[in-house]
């Protein structure tokens, strides 16, 4: 099965010849379109054993085509988000392969104000990177937007993906992790889909180090809606779509 | 798509009309058998986010359609095992619901006798009790099978399903959890596949309450295979192959 993909849903099944998979989509996809957010997408990867990490870190999971994936949603987002702890973990980038073409913004979320940037973030000279922090908190950093934040420094995230459409131009935009901003996300209806690569891997770990998609209480009831599924080298690729709770 | 049931993978896809997904399975697979202990297959269910257990219980995760596939792998099993945690945790029954027919044996795994059999064991008369115990620990059951432990009362699992297969005639074992039993049985290279229903769901919730497949130290690297994928009303059913490690 090695270097095939087969798209197994919706059927009919067939084989992507060449391309990447997801390369063909439209996102956001036609008529979306929310005026007050950009389009929300998450992309993530998973052990079956639902780990997202291992030993801290996220990178170790997929495959070289869960890589390439990544690489083809980050091409249609105008920007990608993380948190600062997924910053804190590893080295990383946010950007695409290609160093002199366009690139996605990088938007970093935090708290604390703890955030490696300089050794932690891979930035190509076309990208630039905004960070987004409570108002009382000290980022060294170019560009920041400062929001209002509750006691536990949790951003108004509806006012930050507000200022991102309308200052930023961001109609796209997709958010890698980690699972306490996914949380939040998702807990408060501001996510329209979920990409998830599941990786054919048992990885085990406790819950501290190997994480998951998600952190946080128990979430009300959702419709959750299988959009497509991908398989290649034993890795599913799975689409779904997250509707909106009343 | 409601009720309508996809053999997604292998190729070509096809609509299972009238018969249950995987009802045509022969387990053990033909010549799979090895000498010393049955072939142990594990069924789980799964939120997207990784959680087996919601509010303690995994009864409420899984659709009809998944509570269906459980019987079907269960009316192929000798044996259904647990670990006594999942007993604690809500009332089951580990048979099939005609109440006059063959059953598995019915096997629980404790590791200190706090086990609630009358209160939340639902046995029919045709199906047998089997608790495998720690050999200094009292338990109050019909058959109970004592087996040598470690200090932290994990009991010999490759005696356990030695005996099994050699005094209980049980050829196919089916592990239906906790993560604490589901770890111990993969660590040791003791299962053979897992089967897992991947419901349509984000769940959030801690840890302690949500639960995961495994839970246990990080594992070493192991090769699992995806070897088919069926789809119905959203949930995805995969079966994957875990290869022992030398």
């Amino acid at each position: 099965m090695t270097g095939k993909k087969l798209r197994l849903y919706p059927l009919p099944a067939q084989e992507l010849l060449g391309e990447s998979i997801y390369e063909d989509l439209e996102l956001p996809p036609p008529g979306s379109r929310n005026p007050s957010r950009p389009y929300v997408i998450m992309n993530m990867v998973s052990s079956i054993d639902g780990r997202t990490a291992r030993g801290g870190k996220a990178s170790r999971i997929g495959s070289e085509t869960d890589r390439r994936v990544m690489r083809t949603l980050r091409s249609k987002a105008d920007a990608v988000m993380i948190g600062a702890g997924t910053l804190r973990a590893e080295k990383l980038s946010l950007g695409l392969d290609d160093p002199v073409g366009p690139q996605p913004l990088a938007v970093i979320v935090t708290s604390s104000g703890e955030l490696p940037l300089e050794n932690n973030l891979i930035v190509s000279e076309q990208q630039e990177v905004l960070v987004i922090a409570p108002e009382d908190i000290t980022v060294h950093s170019g560009g920041v937007l400062r929001l209002s934040a509750d006691r536990s420094g949790n951003i108004d995230l509806t006012e930050a993906l507000r200022i991102l459409n309308a200052e930023h131009a961001v109609d796209l935009l997709l958010v890698e992790g980690g699972p306490s901003l996914n949380y939040s996300l998702i807990s408060q209806n501001l996510a329209d889909e979920l990409f998830l690569t599941l990786a054919p891997k048992l990885l085990g770990g406790t819950l501290d180090e190997s994480l998951a998609i998600l952190d946080g209480p128990v979430l009300a009831t959702r419709d959750i809606n299988l959009v497509s599924a991908h398989l290649a080298g034993g890795e599913l690729f799975l689409r779904y779509s997250l509707a909106e709770t009343a």
